[in-house]
């Protein structure tokens, strides 16, 4: 779950402004129809089988057009659950339900799909010391929602943003000089208490960044056999982290290999949403 | 292309908020490395085969830091593009281009990426006078250029929102007591304008429709025999959708049944995006 | 009444933003000697006979200040009242109740003054089937308010704006070549639940558009006679709505005419103020 | 003309979220049918006999859309105009001159009606010392135009808000006390450069808002004798400032009272709109 | 304390901004170790001697992210309090009150701060008819609560803004002619509840500003003798406003002026925080 | 000087903020009587010794307002100024340079105040390995120009906010249950680009806060004598930081106890502002 700082104050405003998405003015097929501040209750069902994320920021949708909305849950969040699965059942102010539906299905579908996407990656890492993270290949305006889906789902999170982390890439090193420069630098500019992470190419870079001190090394785009070596190299001098189009079908190769971590964009680009509805919303006497 | 309007009003804000959600305070790896006014190139490739889509918006992501952008294009927009082929060189202030890169890519992968799987589908479709639509089944902040990737692709928009475009559905009908009261008062709700749909899930319900004087039925995860009977019902009296679950396995089956329009979510949520890389970024003399 | 959707989503910031315009830091008058906390009561009364509109609207913008304000109410939205009729009696915070007076009772004025004046021309066309709409001729940033009004007053809603209906004039006719091809392209651009309504000035274009398969003609500032010969000619085939400075004199003059629609901006920017005042705001023990 | 900062802070804002109003999110009847990027030529004309007020706003309302956008004058705001006068040509793109046309005409024609009916009121106090003075009682959200147009007019400004100036009425004489003690207590309260205005109901809370030292005193729906007779006892101690339903027949009978000022709602409730259009959008070569 | 009008409609604003610029996304330190939704109790005391001042805006940081926070008092705003002092008990959810602590303090010691220092400062003033106020040299963004603290600590205010009063400097002068036209252009171009001041460098620009008739006269940076020859020349016509660079060192020389103000930038440039700590953070049972 | 991408992104909003802060209508005492459109030049002169910092920020302040406005410098960002120093002569908009006037200096006299002050601290570090850094303890909403000053200055920051740095307080321990339990919290919750730093109290916190593995250990109101046995037992395990009430007298006691850092609150809370004067606006002919 979301803590209540972080709710208010970074994912109030989005959710806010996606329901501005779907009604600019009001809900055209409701005004006229459904009565005025009358009752409702629905359930949530779950039309296929994964992991549960985002059952906080499906509630906050509809609280926050109307506060008295209340919830009765039957799974929790981080839980597997299976097709035809009762998740909760809601009750509220009918008109505010309908309107807010499917923007909350939104959310839930893609943060549940993404959960349980990355649940499976991390299955295929079991009994090993490599964590699952993910990148900055998310969807705009979407990154704190898919983010957290990783971790839901058992991965680990690469930095937030640019503001958050240090990545040293090839335009730094040759802007700066050398990566020993682009590394000091980067020491010098940034707070203390950010590490500096560098992506390396080849093993001679990877030899740089041990004399720079870098605190990670990320391994681009390597091949298995240059990443044995370039691991071998670094020992326990630093983290390393690997790259570069890891799929599915890959990821079991690199599990062995004794990286930190191992990060796939795919996480919060390739999942496929998970399926829920919203039915049999009933006023409530 | 999106036109200057809808470019200035509706897209920029949501670009400086995806670029906030990246940079909190500073690109803390280009500050203190990266020289401050200083112009560099590089150059987009593709590295997929798919249609292009969304080469405004990456365009205008970098402009939006740095008003002196330039672009030399070698490709447009709703091209089909190869792996290897080069899209545009970028010229700019280099700290600008590498602080905006991941949040234009982030845009333009998963446009292409609806585009292309929207073209997909659409080839499906043709020879057959049935149009494949989207749905409001977007992603959050993100509807805007999902729906216009799935016209680049190919396919046509349903409604924008709920604001936009009337469908009544079970909720609505039984609030009103009948078809034809919820018609009645959908037609006195709403400006005139407005077109209504109405979602049946049986022949009987097809039958209300048409004697309520609907301008759209949409067929609601119905059987193929039941489809075939309700357009059979239908003729010319109204426009008739096709909608629920449908995948590109079920698409070639809902060809030939005689439906206008055949609504498919999967065109924004179950597309893959398009890969793409901005490399090579180097100072200008 | 406002739905609360519409309410919380695209009024609330409206309001905020007109009290932010009459206090731009504090309320120098009640500063320093009204009490901070202290409870009061107040009655609004009418000053004029007309039709009361905008009440929940009055009642949110001192909701807006003070959360706990109360309304005991004497008369409902919609009802014909007189002067000196008692409308609400308020209880709540003095000090917020003061300051948001003027702006509450500017919307309740003009608002209650649009359905009024509405109200009146309705009567006008009093056992005719043609209905009274208004049109985008509305105060910047008050639209949602004024449309409301027409409507509280027994008038219809044309298109709210540019993004809900589709309405080809001249310009759209000419950048297109001929009405059939602007037509047609209206068609594929536009999402199918939208209606397309074309702007006809003379008895070749609405015949033109009669081929080109539109939904509405609406006939511009034409002749009595010659809207005669145009709805006519049209027959049942399009909705008909008759345009062009329509005022209380001309009203009675297009009534008969046959036509579904009659537009008149002047609904919107005619109408005089109905007036209130909000008195005898006395501390409660 | 607005000075640049205003229009900068104050005034742009509004401007955007007029057009925002309009255009939630494309132009349906443009898009697809306005070649994107098309320069056209148009021309602004007068329909009534009035004075031109808001020239600066409508010509802005194009520049937010198109910065490109050009305009030829042929009058000058404050300018008195007649039906059929050319105003201005303008030149820009064509689909943001269409998009922005009716948004830029609602400014226009409110702000020179009421420059309009300011301009003959003030007629009305012609040879007299006495000032005519707007209210607060303006159109939400439209303030800052409203007031400007008055000045454009010929008449003054009353306060802007409730933080800009004071003026103690019988809520805050009777929570301080008495006139005395509420004069006192705004003095302390407020910063210095503020002058006191009190409203005066009778002849006896004249006499205590002189003793109180107040600024001005408001004499507020007297009948003329009375009002007679306070301006007497005033004599030059304070400033004094006629109010309470001014209209067109009334005002002359106070024109020769001696108040410095006359403030009168009805100038920005009731004026009527000044009709302009914008006309012959064609395209430029 | 501040009235509820301004916290909502000026502060909330402020505060929530101040929010986001210390927890952009969340607090990576609270996350994942402070339990949700746990509540805490802890104390606020005060390790300095001073006023205190901003208590409302100490507990309104917290109820912006967790309303149920409730406060014990043992010091009321403006109380002179000791280092050692318990101020307030807080209990509510730990997590927000661990996120927001920095940013309520921040608020509380620089507020405390100004109201202890201004209070110094008008403790030399004491028994004279001269009134400290304090400028326009405030903090960006803080004014509202710089000003509010001078009040707190003894202090007066001078204009809040560019657009709440009227002060004529050289520039005005040079750009209207003379200070004789300054002054007639500013009493036709503002409101009339506006005085005027004008800022004098000697004694012919005192008569002149005499001459125009101006409200109050700011004796700009004259030396002793030459402030009391213009006092002595202005007598009763107008008030009179000392300043430049006024420092606790030079108070006492001007005390005895006869001025009716002296500004003092200092005030809110100057003043020293007054510390406070916030301790004992324990969960309640 | 502050990047591009800073400037737009995170500057600009608050630039404007403190603008619209200062100007909620329009500049009163401007209008109606500088000239619209009528450009001048005038000096930014400098009235006390000390080092620049916040030029850009002063500039962009104008630009805001008048994008013409042009500089012409005399001293760069980071330059030791002396009184009389004359800075830039500015040329642009009369009207837009009085009005951004004095929220210009505001930021530039704070932040070469800041700059000022850490230069002094910083040069008592001379010859010494320890880096002087910055807290939170900064003004509200100011936090980006204080600590980009005291960078200017020769310190160096700590974490930006509690979004980009862990520092583990009393609080975290407890909730967790203990130092080693926190830090591993942390580590899991966090992304791993964040060192640890944890707030030791004494010797046996230092201990186990070595034992849990921590980056960094901050050594919170020690004695002199306590944090000489800390720093030995330390060692080159951990990086370590000196806390807690640090002054001008006591920074030289703290300079050779071996501390990788020196944190100073006084830093952003005590410094006094540096003078500086714009003057000798005139016409440009």
């Amino acid at each position: 779950m979301f803590d209540n700082v972080t709710m208010k104050l970074s994912i109030e405003p989005l959710l806010l402004s996606a329901l501005k998405e779907d009604i600019t003015t009001c809900d055209l097929s409701a005004v006229g129809i459904i009565p005025l501040s009358k009752r409702g209750r629905c359930t949530l069902t779950c039309k296929d089988n994964g992991i549960l994320c985002g059952l906080d920021i499906f509630k906050k949708v509809f609280r926050l057009l109307d506060k008295s909305v209340t919830f009765l849950d039957f799974a929790s969040e981080g839980d597997t659950v299976f097709s035809g699965d009762k998740i909760t059942v809601a009750e509220g102010d009918m008109a505010c339900i309908l309107s807010a539906e499917r923007t909350a299905l939104n959310y839930l579908q893609r943060m549940s799909g993404i959960a349980t996407y990355t649940n499976k990656m991390v299955k295929i890492l079991e009994n090993s010391n490599t964590k699952l993270i993910d990148t900055r290949k998310t969807t705009p305006n979407n990154r704190i929602f898919e983010k957290y889906a990783v971790k839901t789902g058992g991965g680990y999170n690469h930095r937030f943003n640019l503001s958050t982390g240090i990545m040293l890439k090839d335009n730094h090193i040759s802007a700066a000089g050398s990566i020993k420069k682009a590394v000091e630098l980067a020491r010098t500019s940034a707070p203390f208490l950010h590490k500096i992470e560098l992506e390396a190419e080849d093993i001679n870079m990877v030899r740089e960044a041990l004399d720079a001190g870098v605190d990670v090394i990320m391994l681009d785009n390597m091949s298995i056999d240059l990443m044995k070596e370039a691991i071998e190299i670094i020992g326990s001098q630093t983290e390393v982290e690997i790259s570069g189009n890891v799929t599915e079908t890959t990821l079991p190769l690199l599990k062995n290999l004794g990286a930190d971590y191992i990060s796939m964009g795919a996480l919060t680009y390739s999942a496929q949403i998970l399926d829920f509805s919203l039915k049999d919303l009933r006023p409530i006497e």
